[in-house]
């Protein structure tokens, strides 16, 4: 269901006025750099209020108030900035349906999806919650004093991560929630004490301003210096750019095309003081269907993939774009059964006229490619910028030989490559570049063949899934988004899930300091029960007597 | 005492004979592309052997070699693995004093030095063994599935951390041993499970030749692929750049100076695929003596400072380069004391004629900058390149202003500060670049003072001492070797200490794998006996019934 403009009706009981402005430190703040409109996708209109662009000094205003926050933010005690984690997340629920809508307005995503997008980000930032209480990511060492040690005394060393400093955030176009103004990099940010300034994407400006209010209530409500966040409006290529050139900024999350990414790489390199950019950018999401399991349900897996390929107009960051099929009349069967299921399938608005466009483009130059065919195409939607999905076939052989056919097509479209020979396979693998996932389609009798397929796709991707389907990425403890570069900028880290805070995070030492100037979570009494490493083992802490 | 070459002289049941060739995957290859000569510092003569230079195409057999050993390197089990990195520190000690009377002669660093940096560095080869035995490093996570929860199941998702690849290390040539050939670059590397290609120093040929025989020996012994390890020698300038650029290495760990480093960077960044560089660079390690410590024995903590500053001819990464003394009539007392305490000192061999000369120049910006006076200088050594050590003092003001005075002078030479109040000294540590070390000297009564001070220095600095001394590096858990830009390259990680493994380490995760498919390390029965992250808790392993 496409959500027009008319349906966008305020709830009575949390009306949401959109003020069409930056959120600095706190403060509504006009900006004097022009003006922007979000567009509805379904209909190509612009939506009201109009957005002003901040200037470069609004800029430093921001960055500033964040360099200021710090301090106090970092030096938080664990329940305080806990329950300030939580408060985001009551406030986003707090703004009910008026979010939901004027997000479906601003991206043409289902509302289903929005809702679950929702969720998932509210559960996000109550899990960092958790991860602030228990603590463990202050990564505690402590190698005690020897006084008696030969021939030198050893010292007394102990070792905490505290944050970086304040932290530039990207919004993405494709997760209006999850990986935008409280999405994950802030949400991991703001857990390891890191103030952010967040650049809101322009394709969801009202959205990103009904969660930036969400935000800036929970900093006055928790009586946080209020750089500890801002929201900001600009152009990507200026204000984008001079924020990762900030000199208060130390680090950098973003989400979104490869060329955005690499360029802001650049930039955070050039620094007179280089950062950090954990950049999320682009993937392919192979699937390889090993021979034992065309045995079974042929058309249930090509509907699956399909689902895959198709859902939220295909514009997932592990959407399905490639995948690997047996050669032969099995595969065949499998190929015709895609066929059919891409036949039945709408087209979906897609977020924004660009986005459409450059998914024209893609599937053009695909299409036009020889030895590429068609598989099977589906339904153009009845909006704007929803175009029919696609799938599309070509042999191994070429694969390996045209770049083109390894481009992502951001969008529902994908390809399917026929392969003879496990080993044909384990060589497409390993000409891949650095994927987010890689999925295996298996039965018991593909485990030798996939066993010998795992470690060069252990070495090419951030997650691998079996029998499953990469999109649907869950939140949780052992979760990795991420991988080798390009599909990110840095393959040590992860974007979704509690090692995430690990990106904003360096370790410092204090070597024989008195316990009293110690910080807590280093003190020899362990106030914040935190476990802690000592001589290379972990140990766990007393059990807390506090009330909790 | 300065060591001769006629002092060289082989022990019997240890003969080391040296070839002057690199060693790629275990094989000795004579260099193609010219040659180049170690000479001893305490007189400027050459020493034999000459050294081959080996040419591009050399260079990808080491690479190449190293990318083929990855994948069985990799998946060694932790006993081998342990036992190899074992064997390497056998093999160092059974070079017995050939290695030390050839490290004497190639650095013009003192046999007693030289003993004890030959045991840190064995030291740290058994820790890292330890560290692979216990496996904590493998950062084990299990999000168990829930097939019973609604909307969705949840997926079974694990997680372990993996090696990145082939590993660049390139040789300091401060630190012969624990910098070097097998020192904790290269054992945190081997103990991750990535292959070394080591590029020798050319200030330490011969050292460095014996070590990585040692190397070699150790990869033999345990039957691992060759290509585990090579040892090359080229011009930093073209072979470096090119082992940095070339694609089958994915992490770069380097100690030198802040121009080597950053280049490194750059072409690191400007790969088609970038990856990390953990450069250790330059730290000036200022010491703060607040007002109370001057109550005590001056006359000792002048000495004291001296000797750190002297030690090793000052070419340690730690020497204390600032210090921060009050103004006023205690200050006073210290900076005459300082004066008497360096006229006392010897200059000692410097590592090579280009390090005295570097020095000489940076003494000599120093010293001809308005408001810098000399506070003292030693006496001239009696070797070639053993200048006399000479501190200066200037007042902060002249700090705050002028950049020259920030400079690292890589030797025995040393700035005092003055300064009024702590606002000031509060002022001045927030105008530092980034640093190794902090120091303080204090006692009680200066508590509230270091306390304001703390949260400054935290931000700037890897590791923070209090009535200690920077130099010393104790190798353990909970050490940091690090800090901010331009100390290192990347602030989030140790060059020294068991952290160290984690700069080779990326994360995988794996959802709904068999059981046999999936890596020892991650198998519900935890064969390796690992602690686990489990739901967000971590989880002891049942103990192990396995002989150890």
């Amino acid at each position: 269901m496409a959500i027009t403009e008319n349906q966008y009706i305020p709830a009575k009981e949390t009306i949401v006025i959109l003020t069409g402005h930056s959120l600095i430190a706190g403060r509504s703040a006009a900006g004097t750099g022009g003006k922007t409109t979000g567009f509805n996708p379904a209909t190509n209109q612009p939506l009201n209020p109009a957005y002003t662009l901040i200037s470069p000094n609004q800029l430093q205003e921001a960055t500033s108030a964040a360099a200021e926050a710090f301090e106090s933010f970092r030096a938080l005690d664990p329940h305080t900035h806990a329950a300030f984690l939580d408060s985001i997340a009551e406030n986003i629920e707090a703004a009910g349906d008026d979010l939901l809508a004027r997000a479906a307005l601003e991206t043409g995503l289902p509302w289903a999806r929005l809702e679950t997008e929702r969720s998932r980000t509210t559960k996000q930032l109550r899990l960092f919650a958790d991860v602030v209480r228990q603590g463990d990511f202050r990564g505690v060492r402590i190698d005690p004093a020897q006084p008696d040690r030969t021939p030198l005394p050893r010292p007394d060393i102990r070792q905490r991560q505290i944050p970086l400093g304040p932290v530039a955030v990207f919004g993405a176009s494709n997760f209006p929630f999850a990986f935008s103004t409280a999405g994950g990099d802030t949400a991991s940010a703001l857990a390891a004490g890191c103030p952010v300034v967040f650049k809101a994407h322009n394709a969801h400006p009202g959205t990103s301003e009904i969660v930036g209010h969400a935000i800036t209530q929970a900093v006055k409500d928790h009586g946080l210096h209020p750089g500890v966040f801002s929201l900001i409006y600009g152009p990507g290529s200026s204000i984008g750019q001079a924020l990762v050139a900030d000199p208060a900024i130390k680090a950098v999350g973003f989400t979104g095309s490869r060329a955005a990414g690499t360029a802001l790489m650049r930039t955070a390199a050039a620094r007179p003081e280089p950062i950090p950019v954990y950049a999320e950018m682009s993937s392919l999401n192979p699937v390889f269907v090993l021979p034992g399991a065309l045995d079974g349900d042929v058309d249930a897996l090509a509907s699956q993939y399909i689902t895959a390929v198709t859902g939220s107009s295909g514009q997932l960051c592990t959407s399905p774009g490639l995948l690997f099929a047996p050669a032969g009349e099995a595969g065949d069967k499998l190929a015709a059964a895609v066929g059919r299921a891409v036949a039945g399938c709408s087209g979906q608005t897609m977020l924004t006229q660009g986005i459409a466009s450059a998914w024209h483009q893609g599937v053009d130059a695909l299409s036009g490619t020889p030895a590429v065919t068609p598989l099977g195409h589906g339904i153009e939607g009845e909006t704007q910028n929803a175009p029919a999905p696609a799938v599309f076939e070509a042999p191994l052989p070429e694969f390996l030989a045209n770049p083109v056919l390894h481009d992502e097509i951001f969008g529902a479209a994908s390809l399917v490559i026929r392969y003879e020979t496990i080993e044909d396979l384990i060589r497409a693998a390993a000409q891949l570049e650095g994927q987010l996932t890689a999925t295996l389609q298996l039965t018991e009798s593909d485990h030798d063949e996939a066993a010998r397929l795992l470690p060069t796709l252990e070495r090419k991707v951030g997650r691998i899934i079996v029998n499953g389907w990469p999109t649907g990425v869950e939140v949780g403890h052992a979760v990795i988004h991420g991988g080798p570069y390009p599909a990110t900028s840095d393959s040590r880290t992860t974007s979704v899930g509690t090692l995430a805070i690990n990106r904003f995070l360096r370790p410092v030492a204090y070597q024989n300091l008195p316990d009293e100037l110690l910080p807590p979570a280093l003190q020899e009494n362990n106030p914040w029960h935190l476990i802690r490493r000592i001589d290379g083992s972990l140990v766990m802490p007393e059990p807390s007597h506090a009330a909790s």
